[in-house]
C-alpha cells in the first residue's frame, strides 16, 4: 500500500499577471521545494485552485507535475466535482497522468442531501473504478460540509481508500477516526496549525500550505515528534501557527502566494475575483515572515 | 428594463435512468408549465443542479429551453462560476443561446476571501461585458455565504444588474434591500415559504421551486398580495409552506422530481450522489401533497 | 382570554451611575410611553436586562412598574431560569406582584439537552402552576437556541400558554406556527425590523425595543396594516429599519439607552460589562435618529 | 504562584429525588475520588449545575466541599454571572468558603455586546478584588460565545488570572494561548476527548468530566505523556473517546451521573428541564462503560 508517511506541500498554481497558467514556473517551484525530504506533492488542492480552473488547465498542471516530480517522490492529485460521473471522470485523467494517489474532495454543493449513505456510496463508487488509490478529503471552511468521524471511516473501508486529509481541526475526530479504522488507514493533518496534535492521535503527516515556505520547519516537527522529542516539536510548533494562520484562514491564497514571491519562489496572484493583499496586509505579513521563518 | 415581475419556476433538469439529459421531457414539463400565467422560465439553477452538468449539456438544456420558451415569456439563464473569467464566459454562451437575462451565483469556495470588494468587483466585471442583464443570485443554503445587504446594493449600482433572487430568507435583509437600492432594482424571493413576506416587504416576484408544481398557488399568493386581499394570500402562503419546504430544505430535489411525477410532469432521478427518496419518506411527500395541493 | 392586540415596548430598566436601580426615572418612561396607544408594556425581557439583575432587584421592578402602568394597560413581566423549579418560583412572584401575563424564556445553558421533549414538559410544568397566562420567548440570539415551529406548536397547546414572541426573524417558521397553532394562539414580533412580514403572515403584534423610541412609527406600521394600506406601511416599516438595526443587533442596549436619552427619556448605561458607545458610534447613531425619527 | 498541573474532576452536584441538594452524597463521591492521585476538585463548573443552583445552595456545595477535600487538594470553585458585580460577589464568597481558586465563566447573554475590551475589562475588575487566583472558564457549547486566543492572552496580562480551562477544542487557539502568554499562565484541558492533543501543545492538565468515572486511566494519559510514552498515552487517549462523547456533547450531565451510578459513585438525577436517559440510551451507555473503562 502507498505510504503517505511525511510532509506534503499542496503547491498553489501559478499564474501569469493575464490569469494564463504559468507552468514553467510552477515546475522551478516543484524543482526547489524538491531539495528537501519532502514525501510528495499536492497538486490542485484547495491552495491549488482546482475550482478555479478549466479542465484543459487541469490536465495541464498534473503534466507539468509529473514531468519534474522525482519518481520516488509521491505525486497526489486532487480532484472531486459535485457528481460521482464526474469525479469518477476526473480521477480517469489524472491516474492517466501520472498521479500516485487522488485526493478527491467531497460533492458539497447540495449539503442537505449528503448524507451518510450518500457520502460512502459516493466515494466507494468512485474508489471502484479509480485506477490509483483514493484519499479523502475533508475541507468544512470551503465546502460547508464537514463529514464526521463515522462517515469517514464508512468510508474508509473500501479497500482502494487510503486515507484521509483532514482540514477541519477537530482533532478529538482526527482521535476518533484513528480509533475506530483501520490501522493501515492514513490520517494527514490538513494544516500546519495542528501538525503535532494531529501526530498526537496518530496521523502519520501532513498536506500543509505551510510546507511550500516553511518546508524545513514542517520536517523538524515532523521529524521531532517521531524522536520522541515532544518539547522541540512543541516549539517549532508554536512559532509555526501565526506563519500558517497568515496564509490559511487569515489571508489564504493571496497572501502564500505572496509569502513565496518574498521566499524566492514564485508566487504571482491568484485568479479573480480573489483580490491582491492591501499594502497594509502584505506589510504585516512580510513581518510576521521575518520574525517566524 | 427587463420586468421580473411575477413568479418563474426554476426547472429542474430532466434527466434519463442512466443519468443522460432527457431533453424532451424538459421541454414538455415546459410546455405544461406554459399553460400557467407564469412570467417565464429559470433553467440551471439550484434546482436545475447548474454544478451537476458539462459544459456541453449546459448549453443543451439552453437550447431545449429557449425552443419551447415563448417569445412573451422571459428566459432565465442560471450561470456562476468560481471565477470571473468563467463566469464571463458562461454568461456569453447564455446570452448568444436566448437567455434575456443571467441569475449569476456568486463564487464562494473561496469564503474567507470574498470580501465586499472581490464581490462588487466580481459583479461589476461580469455585468460590464454581459449581453444581457445580470441578477444577482445569493443562495446560502448551498454556498454558505450569505452576501448582506450592503454589498448586494453595492453591486447593484450597477446599470446591467436589474434584480436580486435571494434565497436565504432573512426578511430584514430583503427589506433592507429594498430601502436602499434604487426603486428600479428588482427583489424576487427565491423559496415559496417566504413569497409572501417579501412582497410585503417590497418584491416584486419570485424564483420559487413550488411554482413548478403549485404554478396556481403562487399565481394566487402574487394576486391576491397585489389586490390588496391579504387574508386570502396569507391562507394559501401558510398552505404552501409544508409542501414548500417537503421540497426545498427537508428533502430538496428529489422530492420536487418525486412531486412532478406525481403530479403529471416528468421528474425522474438526480444525479448521483444525490440519492433517491426512501419509500417512507416518500409515502410522507404524496401525504403532505395530497392534503395541500 | 387576554388579547395580545398590538404594540408592546420592552422596557429597558434604568440605573443610576453606581449601576443601582433607577426607579422613578424608569417609571418617568412608563408614563410619558403612556400618552401612545400601546397595549401594554413588557418589563425585565431581554432589554430589560433580566439576567443582571438580583431576585430582590426584579421585584422593585415588577412593582414601580405595577405602581404607574395604566389598569387597561397589559403588563408583561419577563421571566424564566434555567430550571422549572426556578422558573416557577419566578412566575410565581411575577403573578403576586401584578403581571397580566409572564414572558418566559426557555432554558438555554444545556443546549445539547434541550431536546422537544425536555422543552415541552419544562413549558407545561411552568404553566400548569402559573396564576398568569404565560407567553413562549424565543431569544436565539442571546440564548444560542432556536426552538422551532413543532416545538413551539407543541408547547402551545396547553391553555394556559396563549402566544410566543419570536425574536429570531424566521418569517417562514412564524408562518409554519400559524398554520399549525390553534387561531387563538398569539405571535407576537419579537423585533421591529420584521413587524410588517410578522404581519403578513398572521401576528397579532409586537413586543419591540424600537417601541421605546418610536411608538408612533410601530403604531403606523401596526395601523396601516389592519386598514389595508401595505404600501404606507411597507413605507414606515423600511423607514425603521436602520434605526432597529441601530438599537438591537448592532450596537443592543446601550443605543436604545442612548436614543432614550437623546429623545427626553430617560436611557443612563446598561451594566458592566456591558460598554458605553464609542463616541464615533453614538455620533453615527445620532445621525441615523435623526434622519430617521 | 498555584500550581494547576495534574487532573482535576469537575463534580457533578448531587441531588435527591426531590431535587434537593444531596450534600453527604456528593462527599462520598470525593471521598472517594480522593484515592486518586488527583490535583483537586472542582464544584459548580458546568457539570456542577452552576446555572441551576440558587446562591444558598452554592454556598453549601462550597462548605461540603471544603470540608472534605484534603487540605493538600487544590479545591477550585466555579463562578460567574452576567454582570461585573454580581461575578465580583459571587467570587467573594466562594473565596471566603475556601476556595483555592475561582473558575470564572464569562458573561455571555449579551453576545453581541462581549467586546474583547467588554472581557479584557470584566476579568481585570474582577481579578482586582478577588482574594484567590483567577482562573477564565471558556465554554462555547453552553454560552454560544468562543473567546479568541488573542482575548484571553490580553486578559492573562492580569497577575491574579493564572491560567485558563477551555472546553471548546480548538486546539490551534490552544497552541496560540500558549505562544502568546506569559510562560507562567496555565493551560487547562476542558475535556477528556482532546486531553493529550492538549498537553502535547503545552496544556499543564485538565478538569475533564471523565475524571469523575476514569481518574485513573485520565491520569495515565497525564503521566505517560510527560514521561514520554505517547505511544501509551495515545492508546489510552483514543481509548477515552467514546466514553468522554458519550457523558460531555452526545448525552451530557445524565449520562455522567449515571455512568457515576453504575460505577459506585453517587449519581442521581440533573434538575429539570434536563431528561432522564431514555432505557435505550442508557443500555448503549452502560456498553461503552463496560468496554471501555
Amino acid at each position: 500500500m502507498l505510504k503517505l508517511n511525511g510532509i506534503f506541500p499542496p503547491l498553489p498554481t501559478s499564474f501569469h499577471k493575464n490569469e494564463k497558467l504559468a507552468c514553467g514556473k510552477m515546475q522551478d517551484n516543484i524543482r526547489k521545494l524538491s531539495q528537501y525530504d519532502l514525501a510528495g506533492f499536492l497538486v490542485l488542492g484547495s491552495n491549488g485552485e482546482l475550482v478555479n480552473l478549466s479542465e484543459n488547465e487541469r490536465q495541464k498542471v498534473y503534466s507539468l507535475a509529473r514531468d519534474v516530480v522525482a519518481k520516488d517522490k509521491i505525486l497526489l492529485i486532487g480532484t472531486g466535482g459535485q457528481t460521482t460521473r464526474e469525479t469518477i471522470s476526473n480521477n480517469t485523467v489524472a491516474a492517466i497522468s501520472g498521479a500516485d494517489a487522488v485526493l478527491v474532495l467531497n460533492p458539497f454543493y447540495y449539503k442537505g442531501l449528503m448524507s451518510k449513505k450518500a457520502l460512502v456510496e459516493h466515494y466507494w463508487a468512485v474508489a471502484d473504478v479509480s485506477k490509483v488509490p483514493v484519499i479523502i478529503y475533508n475541507m468544512p471552511a470551503s465546502t460547508g460540509l464537514d463529514m464526521d468521524a463515522e462517515t469517514i471511516v464508512r468510508i474508509s473501508a473500501h479497500q482502494n481508500i487510503i486515507g484521509v486529509k483532514d482540514s477541519g481541526g477537530n482533532i478529538v475526530k482526527m482521535g476518533d477516526i484513528r480509533r475506530m479504522a483501520e490501522p493501515e488507514f492514513q490520517i494527514l493533518a490538513g494544516s500546519g496549525g495542528f501538525l503535532l496534535p494531529a501526530l498526537s492521535v496518530g496521523a502519520v503527516g501532513g498536506i500543509l500550505a505551510l510546507a511550500n515556505i516553511a518546508p524545513n520547519q514542517c520536517l523538524s516537527i515532523y521529524n521531532d515528534f517521531f524522536k520522541g522529542d515532544i518539547e522541540k516539536a512543541r516549539k517549532m510548533q508554536l512559532d509555526m501557527i501565526p506563519v500558517n494562520t497568515a496564509i490559511t484562514s487569515r489571508w489564504g491564497i493571496p497572501a502564500l502566494k505572496r509569502a513565496m514571491d518574498y521566499l524566492g519562489y514564485y508566487g504571482g496572484s491568484a485568479r479573480k475575483p480573489i483580490q491582491a493583499l492591501s499594502p497594509e496586509t502584505e506589510k504585516e505579513l512580510i513581518k510576521i515572515i521575518d520574525k517566524h521563518l
